[in-house]
């Protein structure tokens, strides 16, 4: 029988896990001995396309005999027909489930990863709202090897039938642990949801259960067919290895795989927010309530300036213990024992901007609300210092560079600009730009985005999670 | 130039209109001088089904020469492709805009209303979420006209490429005037949206504006050619006819229609509400704080003896000057200047039951919730007498009585019933199933599906409609 893998799929894990290590929008907490402000390319990273439309990036690192090597499909959760949630994340872990196509082999159900490790290597997938992503790191004399294979599931998958019923519990089970055994995942959920009406980022990447346990065999062949192809994807590698080297290793891989007839992407849109929604939700075993706002902001795509100054903004009021909100509502008030302002520009549509905290003993998150409100004032009429806008920028630019240093560093942040619909150029010149931010464009954005107290059109929820009541307080909330 | 007609399908408009008249099931303030309980059935309606599929319900009621004639199709706007709401609605618009069909005759755009108004009769159509019917109500001498008029739209529409553009004006005005410019309106439709999530309910009959802009011939014609058919709708005849004319009538028209290949009803399902969602709006012209609601509750067609209970539950609840509801907020409390509880049967999916009042001056929508809750609260553990229960009992039966004297009330309420999968004989014996209600029925409908302190799995939302706040205020809610 098939083994049960754990493909982890789960954008959560892997996107704050690689982002947080490598990602310059995301990392926190570098150390800020100023690198010289850079002036040449992030990655210098190399790219050319295919007859058949697969744009290919190579980053050069030399460092180690290893490569990353990555396919991003243009592909996610928010594409999914309705009623068929989770079907991308299912069809991810399907991919490891047998594979035949001609000049490129064949590989039996399950035997995808065996043989990555066998070769000394690792490998993963992981399943976001706008891409779907497959990964090997390994030493680069078996680049040829996974490279062969991995195109070879790219229209080649031959999905036994029997293989989706075991793998939907698998599905199912990993639903179970990573989002209804969890009250932060499903409040999260339950913000999503009231953030993102009529429009697909709505929905949970891993599904709504009961639809995740109607999902057939036809509904994944039926999704890989439509999306699976050289022209709805982008291959990345990096490591050691040279752009010589891959092009002629892709041409005679994913070289052998006809253009597909991909569908546009078309999802529908949230009408306007003309009230103010907030969840509220009791948990068992919450201990400290949080309080949570969700606001809609502009991804990179949408608007690369704004984006840049949200990003600089995010690194002022919490790029770690000296930021804004901590000392705040930490250090000083003592009214939370965490908070966290964050903001992830790589999205196809809009991007999602989170603030909240958990409260200190004996305080509320109404309280936390307030108090973060208070900050959001302060930036909103006070702006951002000069020393504070350098510090921040310093910071950022110094995780950039930090970043080059790793081997899966530059393909996870080369996939996620390129596959939500920045460029490689945006990418390379990053430093630069994040430096041409000011204290008026930071202040301008904070304004725009996260008002506290705009008309009802700035959209955004509350969310407060409280421990379970005693009797007394029963009627408060 | 075609004419822009005020077709006004409109489900609110109409529903509310004929069902204060008409439905048993909504009708309030009837008089009480109780009539003997029923043993016999309410419509005493005739039926019989055409080759074609088409079912036909004939109600005979001779007091005047006049017939309603109606056809009831099997679809609405919750049927409509992601990203196209509105369509249902919009084709509803179209349907007058030319047809011709063998045997049938031919109509020119907008010719249709204007045949049927030289006649002496009128007509007129609306949309909802699971249906979309037609009618007229004309002497009984040209129902054969009307009947023909009607077949021949069903499956016979030609619509010009041209009416298309002109009726999308009529559509996007009406939303400004019914929807955008009346913020009780958009505030029913934020809490529909925030009720009904996953689910079509969740969206506009009338359509999101952004989508509604974006509709197209193409659009139109397919949800046209894929619902409408014989074997999706009902054709209800009241009036001063017999069964035989109608059996006539109805194979010479319809019964030259063939059978459609009409696609399943295939809608998405809401996941289970876990967290307390609520809404708050505030709006310029809005002069006093409403409180309001929503419950999702059992429809007759998913729980017809909860629905029954339900039924006789808003009667006590809310059934004129001495229910519970307004005796206690409006005469003793003077806490709201109006208050209502509506529970709507007719639903494919889950019914909506909505709680509410209008704060009086001085008090909050806050306050209006505290006192609603109390008097469910006082409903779920105290129960309610038996003489309350046997004159709600008297009051629904005698409306239902009643409702037989109207000439187009039976084909309304015949068709609401069985469009929304009741049966005829739900229906007919509906005096003598109500009368079976007990109070410890009503009791446990309140407990099951009202509880305001019940753990969060009670599918809910709380909605709060202020008026603009005073500088003084800003910070308050």
């Amino acid at each position: 029988m098939i083994r049960l893998r754990p493909v982890l799929p789960v954008f959560f894990l892997m996107l704050f896990l690689c982002a947080a290590i490598l990602s310059p929008a995301l990392a926190k907490e570098a150390d800020v001995a100023a690198p010289t402000p850079p002036t040449d390319k992030v990655f210098n990273a190399q790219t050319f396309t295919l007859d058949n439309g697969l744009q290919v990036v190579v980053v050069e690192n030399r460092s180690i005999p290893v490569v990353t090597h990555m396919v991003w499909y243009r592909v996610g959760a928010a594409d999914e027909p309705p009623g068929k949630s989770g079907i991308a994340h299912f069809l991810e872990h399907l991919m490891f489930k047998g594979q035949s196509y001609p000049g490129l082999g064949e590989i039996a159900p399950g035997e995808f990863s065996k043989i990555v490790r066998s070769l000394g290597g690792n490998d993963n997938a992981f399943t976001a709202q706008d891409y779907t992503a497959y990964f090997q790191t390994i030493s680069s004399a078996h680049l040829e090897t996974v490279m062969r294979m991995e195109a070879g599931r790219m229209r080649g998958l031959q999905l036994p039938r029997e293989a989706v019923d075991s793998e939907r519990l698998v599905i199912l089970e990993e639903r179970r642990q990573r989002i209804d055994n969890d009250p932060r995942a499903q409040f999260d959920e339950q913000l999503g949801e009231a953030l993102f009406p009529n429009h697909p980022y709505g929905t949970p990447v891993i599904g709504w259960f009961h639809e995740m346990e109607q999902l057939s065999w036809e509904d994944a062949t039926g999704f890989y067919q439509r999306y699976y192809a050289p022209n709805n994807a982008y291959l990345v590698v990096s490591g050691d290895v040279s752009v010589e080297d891959v092009r002629a290793l892709a041409e005679k891989t994913y070289g052998l795989i006809p253009k597909g007839d991909v569908p546009e992407r078309a999802r529908t849109i949230s009408p306007p927010f003309i009230a103010r929604t907030s969840v509220k939700m009791t948990h068992p075993v919450v201990k400290e309530p949080v309080f949570q706002r969700e606001y809609r902001a502009p991804s990179a795509r949408q608007n690369a300036k704004d984006s840049l100054a949200l990003q600089v903004l995010e690194e002022i009021m919490d790029g770690g213990s000296t930021s804004r909100l901590y000392k705040s509502l930490v250090v000083e008030k003592k009214i939370a024992s965490s908070v966290s302002l964050s903001y992830i520009s790589f999205a196809w549509d809009d991007a999602t901007l989170a603030v909240g905290g958990t409260a200190m003993d004996g305080f509320t998150p109404e309280q936390v609300e307030a108090a973060i409100d208070d900050e959001l004032r302060l930036l909103i009429t006070g702006g951002v210092r000069e020393q504070e806008l350098k510090e921040a920028i310093l910071r950022l630019q110094a995780q950039a560079i930090y970043a080059r240093d790793s081997v899966a560093g530059p393909a996870m942040v080369v996939g996620y600009t390129l596959v939500t619909g920045s460029s490689l150029d945006d990418l390379e010149t990053w430093p630069q730009q994040i430096e041409t931010v000011t204290a008026k464009q930071v202040q301008d954005v904070a304004a725009k985005y996260l008002n506290p107290d705009a008309p009802t059109s700035t959209p955004f929820v509350n969310g407060y999670l409280y421990p379970p009541q005693t009797k007394a307080e029963e009627k408060a909330p």
